[in-house]
This record gives C-alpha cells, sequence and structure tokens, in this order.
C-alpha cells in the first residue's frame, strides 16, 4: 500500500498527538476520521474541519473504512480497544501507533489482529507540556525524530509505509531501530531523565527556592511536572531496561559524590571533562 | 557611599562576568577600569570602549582611584589576590564580587582587608556556556536574580551600595541572604543540578544516541558542558552542603526505583504528584 491522497486514515484516540496527526494529514489532503472517547473532541475536530468524519463509540463503519489506521492511546488503552474491536477491519488495513514504549506491545497487539492486518510500530519523539486535541499543532513535528520499530513479522511494504507517513506528518528525521534498541534508548534518554527530574523536584521543600531559580534549573525540571497516569505506566511496561539505566546513573552520581567527599579533584575534573566531552556531540545535529 | 556617576568602579578579572559588567556600568555612564591577567582582554576592552583604563598587572594607581572594587575571579584567585594586594585599597573603598559560594570566602577576605575597606558579598546569578570578556554582554542580567549576601559586620551602606550595583547592572530580582542560606540552596538549585546532569551524561557511551535525542534530554543536558577547574573548586568549598543535598536527591531517586523495581504504581503517581505540584510553583514568576 502507498500513502497516495485517496487513503482514509483513521486516528484512534484524538489528543494532543492524534489531534496533530489529524491536523497535518488533513492539511496535506488525506480523508482522516477519528474514533476518540470524547464527544467534545469530535465536535471540536469537527468544527476545526481536522477530520472529515468522527465518532465517540468504536463505530464499525469507521473502522472498515480506514485504510490506515493510527492508535495514539495509553498502552493498556491500545490492547484492550485491539482486543475488542481490532477483528473489525479489513485484511489489507496498516495499523501503527505512537506507544512510547515497544517490546511490551508490539507482539501482543500482533497476536490479536486478523489475518492481512498489518501492524507496524512507531514512536514519534514529539510532545508539549500540555494535552487534548484543543492544544494539538502540527509544529510540535518540526525539528523532531520519528521512528519505525519494525520486527521480522513487518513486510517491506508497511515499513515503508510507515516511513512515509513520518515524512509526510513533517518530522525532521525518520529513522528504524529493533523494538529492543528503541527500549533501550527511550529508557536512557527520556525515562530516566523523567525520573531523575521527579527525584529532583522532590528532594526539596523549601517554599524560597522559586525566588532563587535560575534557566539551568527550570530546563532541568520542566520534565517534572509529568502526567502520572501514563508515566507510571510507561516507566512498568519497560522495566528491565529502565533500571538498568537508573542503575548506570546511579553509579556515576556515586563516583561523583565519593569524589567530593574525599576531595578527589582529579577524579572530579575527569568525570567533568567526560560529560563535557559526550554532550559536545548532542550539538553537533 | 552611594552609587553616583562620579564613582570609579574597578574590575578585577575581566572574563565573562566581568567583562558584562564593565559593558553595563559603563553604559550607564560610570568610569569602569579593569584589572585583569591577559593583556589581550584589556586591549579588546578598551578598543570596545567599554572600560576607560585597564592593566595586565594590579596596578597601584588604578587600585588606588577606585571607589567600587568588583572581584570577578575564581575563589582561590580571589583569595590570593586580596592577600597581596588588598592594602592598596583606600580606606572608604567598598568592595564586592561575583562568587558562586560564600561561606569558605566571606570572612577570609574581610579578616586580610585593611581598616576602613569594607567586603559586602554578591553573586548574581548568570552567566553562560561560553567564556571571555569577548562573549560578555548585559543581556545575561536580565531577568536574573542578584543576591546580596551580608553578615552582621557589614555596614547597611555598604549593603545598599551592592543592592544599587544589582539594580544598575539591570537584574530583575534583588534580595539578600544570609551566607548559609545562600550556600544551602546553590548547593540544591545548581550544584546538585550540575552532578546530575554530568553523571548522566557520564552514564552511557552510545555513540548513537545523539541520534534520537530529544529536547529534554537537550535541556536537561545543556550545564553537563562544564568548566572543571571552576566546578571542582566551587564544589569543594561547599561540600558539607553540596553533600546534604546529594544525599536528599539519592533517597528520592532510590525510593522511586524501589517503586518501579516492585511495581508501587501508588508510590510512582504520589512522586509524580507531588513533583508536578512542586514544579509548578516554579512557573509562578
Amino acid at each position: 500500500m502507498k500513502l497516495t491522497k485517496d487513503k482514509t486514515i483513521l486516528i484512534v484516540g484524538l489528543g494532543l498527538l492524534g489531534g496533530s496527526y489529524a491536523r497535518a494529514l488533513t492539511r496535506r489532503g488525506y480523508r482522516v476520521t477519528a474514533i476518540t472517547r470524547s464527544q467534545s473532541s469530535i465536535d471540536y475536530a469537527l468544527k476545526e474541519g481536522i477530520i472529515a468524519a468522527g465518532s465517540a463509540s468504536p463505530d464499525e463503519a469507521l473502522i472498515r473504512e480506514a485504510d490506515l489506521a493510527v492508535f495514539a492511546l495509553y498502552p493498556h488503552v491500545f490492547l484492550e480497544w485491539i482486543e475488542r474491536f481490532g477483528a473489525f477491519f479489513r485484511p489489507g488495513t496498516i495499523l501503527t501507533d505512537v506507544t512510547g514504549v515497544k517490546g511490551a506491545v508490539i507482539e501482543k497487539v500482533r497476536e490479536m489482529l486478523p489475518e492481512g492486518v498489518e501492524f507496524i510500530a512507531a514512536h514519534p519523539m514529539a510532545g508539549r507540556e500540555v494535552c487534548g486535541v484543543e492544544n494539538s499543532t502540527d509544529a510540535i513535528f518540526r525539528g523532531a525524530n520519528y521512528i519505525v520499530v519494525p520486527t521480522e513479522k513487518n513486510t517491506p511494504g508497511a515499513v515503508e509505509l510507515c516511513r512515509d507517513l513520518g515524512k509526510t506528518l513533517g518530522f525532521e528525521r525518520v529513522s528504524e531501530l529493533t523494538p529492543e534498541k528503541h527500549d533501550e534508548m527511550i529508557a536512557f534518554l527520556s525515562q530516566l531523565t523523567h525520573c531523575i527530574a521527579v527525584s529532583l523536584m522532590c528532594a526539596n521543600d523549601d517554599p524560597d527556592l522559586a525566588d532563587y531559580t535560575g534557566d539551568s534549573f527550570r530546563d532541568l525540571t520542566r520534565i517534572a511536572r509529568i502526567n502520572e497516569e501514563m508515566w507510571s505506566e510507561l516507566f512498568l511496561l519497560n522495566r528491565p531496561a529502565l533500571l538498568r539505566e537508573m542503575d548506570a546513573f546511579r553509579d556515576r552520581f556515586e563516583e561523583l559524590y565519593h569524589a567530593i567527599e574525599s576531595g578527589d579533584t582529579a577524579r572530579m575534573k575527569d568525570m567533568m571533562k567526560e560529560s563535557t566531552r559526550r554532550r559536545a556531540l548532542f550539538d553537533k545535529r
């Protein structure tokens, strides 16, 4: 299947990310439909003209007519939805998602789908600190990474379609990772950083601190405003990889602690030089 | 002493911060002079018109004619400088500084100064990831905090002068803290955050990670590019307070670790809610 303009794309879960998909795809001339729990989200999206049709219930006709379906749901809601309604998809339909963990999701989804319906996982690394379709904007895709996460069960055509979707949405970089490598990467770059920000924010309850806060503390703790429903679920679904990255961070933190405690300036400087050198690699693009 | 426009302000140490002071004060009509090690920094500042006179050696005439002197040096260089040349200041001269730790500096400086020369400590919470007078700009003071750190040995006049200096430089907020409270605050808001960023950056050496890095990781690790000479010195000069804050952070990080490990969703969510609530306080100003 090619991502030609005659295709109907169904968004399941019309929140910030689903809404942003709908905006980008409608703007580019696709027919976009939506299924989401909230009628007011459907009403808003119809009024804004970012979907052609929508339903607050899992409407069988909308499901059947989809050529491509994008799931933008919490992981457990995604799995429940597929279990209950996945059988409605026509053979030949391709499903994809935006889920932030992959190992715990991909195979379960695949096993529940009817013959001829293929799931190709993807992780659009874009978001905002606000939620809901009312805050959606495809500006969040600019400069961001879109990761396709195929397994050996996927067809080359579905992988290509998913890559096309990422480019069509306006992502700057489209790449591929295995589920294992994706989950490791996300454990370090995203989940560990959220754990650190939360722990830091909880470590001191002096109410006067905000008076003296500079930009670097604000930058470091921006992600400490966190949706506890979503993140507690994502953490548990990626537990082994996340605990490994937490261990690795703790080891280096302890090393620095002991260097400071014992006045080991050489050790401190070595870590700072290593940190500076590695951080420079992240500036280069 | 009042900060009237007939005053001569000597900057000792013409780097990023000293240079930015010189720019702001010259622009506002003060006579600014400078002593710094590098002749090329003096040449640059004279050419830019941000100082009226300067020397690459501790010129006695420049020291004598200063009404107010600002020390923008590494802490140990500051202490050495005062020990060797502090006696050159005229009685009635006020000294201040930009040093990032206070308890380890204030009393030592005070004890070395001649009769009638008063030191009032200050911490301008402004900076950039680059150094040198060539990168100086008083734009770094906009929206930033300036903290005056008096002790019971200071006169009300010197405290007032120091507050006036902060306002004149263009800082958004000028406030006062005791040395103890300052060092606690800085241990948490600045030093601990740098320790975290360094440890995080050192915790994973996968060279592919940069390909998938989003904004939140970049924000969190911006300060991992760190001047190891300055920060290792600042860490050791504030060791007890910094180790206490590191302990507090580690306790909460371990709590979150065990919640994830044991699948304690309620504990995880409680921490995330606490974190979100506290972080919101930091957005309000």
